[in-house]
């Protein structure tokens, strides 16, 4: 895969089949305004169709942050948070915010339609947008330092890109989903882990990522037909009641179990060799 | 706010926008009979319109009991519990019940209806319909004495009033919810906090209310704005799959992000300085 | 209850109402093929019924496995995973495919569909199918020995007999699921027990044993229209938005609660008797 | 049943077990204000629960309309489309259209809650509000002079109480409905019949409010365990998929199958006599 | 195809891959009992795997009936509707009655799990169960001289095996469903055209049924997987959201569309010649 | 406005805020392939934003057909249903293929997607993609010349642009549904008329699209705020229960009844005069 350069993010392959997307503007914590999020879609998009990649670890170059969040000084001069001099009818504006809530929600849930798993390595600040992000990925792990905030209700707002609709099906304490969410208040790594916000802690941003790697080289090991279409099939379950989800299942496997990948990954079981599978 | 008089609770404000319900049948371990829930639900319907209030604590008064639940005694002397003298049609019957049923929810579901976070604090005896209540509301916190139980099955019924409709939503360990709630046993805080059905133990009551109306203190200073639509979502996203909630959230918010609150929010935070926000 | 005599299966009555089903081919650990499943769903259904049962215990026959899952030995010779011969046209392939995976989804789910609580114990080797049957279980315990995996994705597929459809409902953890369900990667007692996918953890597997047929025991003394009402409400609030479930309950209840139960449980609990309840 | 007199209705028993509910402010087209649509639910609230009601007909006071709708004129000085001279915060303007709108859904939903049949007789001027109120109604007929107007859009607004929420689940032409609904044109009987909004047309109203009488009459010597039992299995039905409304459906009829009506009914089937049924 | 002798049921094969079935006992109406609907399911199970049909059509035996419904004479002597000697706990006779229906539901639901078309044909008496069963089948025509009715209101209960469940989902007129549902009254063929209730009226039953088999002869010529897709999707799309049925189309079409049946289907077209279609 | 030339329609403004969108490849009938549906997201994504348009005509060029649908002929060259050379893994060419319908979808849904009203005018052939297409478009009418058919079954596949998803749903008469959709038979206007499909039927292709725009010049005068509400809400609803849709409902008004359109529009009811409403 030649990759192509982005502006803002650091897009590299540091072993077969594995991408690692960095935000990268770490002069500025990582902090998002909307070119960004554009490019960060376009990226996402990329990658899910992309034959050369099957997994996929998400992080934020330096060292201070994954990322602050919304570049609220940026959204506060432009963007349907900015104070607009011309005075607009309520209705018209309220469209012209929900346009742009709705296209910045498709950008940032680009992660999340992407085929391919995606490990979100989390360090120093992660507020507001950053857990939207992360609530997209398929996999949290975090270094000890991080700090983690739902951000939002100190600017004023409820968060609208994601986190309040994704926190409350992948973490199971609602208690303490509400807790963080109205009250803004920073949690840590430990704290994050004991609730199922992340599922791994690592002693520094260096080790997180280098396991997240590792990770996705094993993930990157095995029938991309079996990877992909658990993570298409546990989303799909998240959003779906039991009996659709069995019935979904069914006729997903009714085509993937047609593929040659069972009987290389089997013939490997029993052989004790290591399969090889075409790209997908 | 002039608080009204209640007859089985002692509702106060003890700082700006904070608002302290108390169950106070406290000779009784505070067991509710009908003509309290009914008065339950006027004061939360009553609470969430009020624009003097922002942030509510429910406790219960006295040392032994948030709540033994349902007052048996009563309950099998009238009502739908008592063994009814005059022989009714059972389809007839059934429909007697189901009207008690669907009223009887109604009044506990006024906690979670209630605009305004709600944070509950538990001890003593917190059994049965103390359950129900407590899944209502927005944060659960508990003192380290508390003992817990779905007592429902030991009165020979499965518990009706929001319990099982609401903690597989709440708290995500099936097995563990199934054991609690057919074995009708006692658990403690440790074990409450350990599977997240609360999200902190104090070591008293005592402390335990008062880190309560700390947080409630915390909530009151924020946006309303921002708060009371962060309840409405991740109520709204826990019962909808992920599309319909990220809709939602976009409608939502293009009437409330033309609030002035994130203008001043935002200020705020530039400046160092309290923000003020209008009632709501 | 005159047991019938099963193939596959060892099915005792070690106490009044309680039933313990054993998978009985410790010789290929407890392997499963298709005359199993179908043996299986045969005695789920007969259970759900029997007026003499009304708790069940799971576990797997001999020291070395719960399950070992599939036997892939058997898949691969004949079914839905073999190499045909002849040469089929994909869509009818496929049909087929879906036909077999449906029967034996609805196999596995009668655990699920039983009436009756059934409370799984797992030791040795729990892998693949073994996920799949426990998480139809209610209630799941483990002994400390426990090598569990989803390890559907090592033989190329994604699985399919309802553990993706199941586990983020009764996990809450998506990031962990996520990662046990895509790396295939082993995962043992005390991993499982913290993040909530089993709710207790016995050194032994005969110690795991007694302590599910205790439990099944105190189950057996409670009023069955209670317990069973609890075990179809939960697993319909589980599927369910708040308003259908709470709906809902107020249906079920208003033929249940027109039981004796009530009276006896109540009566029972004054006089701190042992009430008796008639089969259901 | 001694009727309590209404203040905006006239509620009338012109047979045993049926009862006649007019809305009467014909010097007025019958148009409704907020005082109204309180007492309207007031009144549908009680018949739901009063054993002496097993059918209802809702019809207009007066030649000239069924009603109106919204009191234009009313509305525009006071309540939420009224220009307020106080400038408010456009969040907390929106909180309080929100609850108004909550508000009156409700009220107006109350015949569709009642849970005895209500036939909805139309004639002379049906618009906007009037056809809120009859989508909630279980039958509707007219006369052939009724002139319907889906009326909202022509006062600047998306129909907010009913009409935009039930048609698509009442008609089954989205293109005819789309249609009134966008141009808010008037439409006669005929139309009406033809798309099946009405499903019967009489010449005149007095013609019409008498062949409904009639029909609730009929209903009224039936089974009410059965009737009602069919309004609230068909309006699940309506919003449920088909596996939920079976589900439902075999709970409800778990208690209701055991009323002696199916005796009474059977027996006098067979004895060619009128069957009486006990009060619900 | 060896068809099997059914005790019940006529079923013959009049032209390749169509298959007619009549249910068979005319001298009692073809009124159903127990062992009657048992059979039937056994009937289109088998039928729905068969490689042999393509399409099925459904009548009745005799000149004077589809089918009369439920034998009430059988149903008062035995079964859930039958006064029953021994008084039974309202719970556990709820718990049987349940269990009775849902059963009885399965049983009839099967000509709608079925893959093959069904084409319903009806005449005569169609009360009661012949309502719930043709709306299990894909298409319904009838002959001029039919009369319907939704009958159960008539002997106190709520229909269950269906009617009320699929009604709304068929018949785009919710004002006459609510209309013949709850008033049980007799209407005829045109009425049900109007409606769209049957979608073709024919003079006579012989030439309903003759137009019915030359329907089902024309399905047979087409792609199986094209037809039995397009039953699929289309029953799936009835009970699901927009953006769900489109995802399922997508995944089911992922396999279908690898068929030959393209392939043959456009080349038949070009060079205007009949495809032949492999068995399915 | 300004419009941009596109190469397959031709896109004009016949009066102020009526947008006509005819497809443009008349020698063709009009028949569709990749580059055109890509083309037509363009136009529509951009008339959804575009303040100059209110509401939209969609017809075809020419005589002879709204359009014949897919064009065959390039799509048995290239594309998903044309054979490749290459030797594809099912499960890999499964992934293809879904990746393929699901941009195909979002093309089509486009003018589903769209903010305006669009009516579509079909005349002539309207096969296979034309029922596709128009199943998105708000209101339907049709020439009497035009000849429909849901021709997918007849080249060997199920329709999977969007038919069988939306069929059910706009159309009240699923046994008509099922006929023509199995069958794949040619139906023309009468009938197309008589079951709710299209809601208007004009003699020629000329006064069909007179009247479509003659519609559209009505929906434009209207305000912006009120039509597009209504549109999103009536969509909405399609999609939901009640009780969700009438909480939508809530929610949407909220912000737009805040709009000065109201009292645009209630002055000019008054004042017998024609409202002005600001671009939206």
């Amino acid at each position: 895969m030649a990759s192509p350069t982005y502006k803002y993010f650091l897009v590299t392959q540091p072993s077969p089949y594995v991408c690692h997307v960095q935000i990268n503007r770490p002069q500025k914590l990582n902090a998002f305004y909307e070119e960004m999020w554009l490019e960060y879609k376009t990226i996402f998009d990329t990658l899910s169709h992309s034959p050369d990649v099957r997994a996929i670890v998400l992080s934020g170059a330096g060292d201070r942050a994954f990322t602050a969040g919304l570049d609220v000084e940026a959204a506060s001069q432009s963007g349907i948070l900015a104070q607009s001099a011309e005075e607009k009818d309520v209705a018209r504006k309220a469209t012209s915010i929900k346009r742009h809530v709705e296209e910045f929600q498709a950008c940032i849930s680009s992660a999340e339609k992407c085929e391919k798993p995606v490990i979100c390595v989390m360090h120093g600040f992660a507020f507001g947008l950053a857990i939207d992000i992360s609530t997209c990925a398929d996999i949290r792990i975090c270094s000890s330092d991080v700090k983690f905030a739902v951000k939002e209700v100190d600017i004023g707002l409820a968060a609208d890109i994601g986190t309040l609709s994704r926190l409350p099906k992948i973490v199971g304490n609602f208690s303490w989903i509400k807790d963080v969410a109205m009250s803004a208040r920073v949690f840590g790594a430990e704290e994050a882990y004991r609730v199922g916000f992340v599922s791994q802690v690592l002693e520094t941003k260096q080790k997180a990522v280098e396991a997240a790697l590792k990770m996705a080289e094993l993930l990157a090991t095995k029938s991309p037909v079996a990877v992909q279409g658990t993570k298409e099939l546990l989303n799909h379950a998240r959003d779906h009641n039991l009996a659709d989800s069995l019935r979904y299942t069914g006729v997903w496997n009714s085509a993937a179990l047609q593929t040659s990948d069972v009987e290389r990954a089997m013939l490997s079981g029993l052989k004790k060799t290591k399969p090889r599978f075409e790209k997908l």
